[in-house]
């Protein structure tokens, strides 16, 4: 088995005007559609609550995110209980 | 159908350190739930990275959670199709 760590790929992005090195092993493509959905998100965010500073812009983007990530599992885990009960 | 504004509540957190009101439909005890991640990642990524600050540990949360998401998304998407060819 190839060592994980070999698969390591670092990718230079841009979230709200700063650089960052994510480092993972994703796909590079994967990497650009979640750090262009983060910016938006974050954009989107300043637009309606201009008061907030760039910390709790990102935080918040954070929660929301956690909170779609949580619910889609719940979903997916009552999908398969379902699915299994056939 | 009743407005939808209506249900909106108002719950109060703390995410590493900071206040935050979060307002919207969710049930107080998912709000909880995500909030306690976000905070946990978060000082999570500070113990393996020190050296960053709070906006950027917070933009990196989201990233992760953002991935997690679409990863889970893509699956889901990918199990339904499987269940409709069954």
């Amino acid at each position: 088995m190839a060592n994980q760590n070999d698969k390591k790929q670092r990718t230079t992005v841009s979230i709200y005007g700063q650089q960052y090195t994510i480092v993972g092993q994703e796909d590079p493509a994967h990497v650009k559609e979640v750090v262009r959905y983060v910016d938006e998100q974050m954009r989107e965010m300043k637009r309606k609550n201009p008061y907030l500073d760039t910390t709790r812009l990102a935080v918040l983007t954070a929660v929301n995110a956690v909170s779609e990530y949580k619910k889609l599992e719940k979903q997916a885990r009552s999908n398969e209980s379902h699915s299994k009960e056939n």
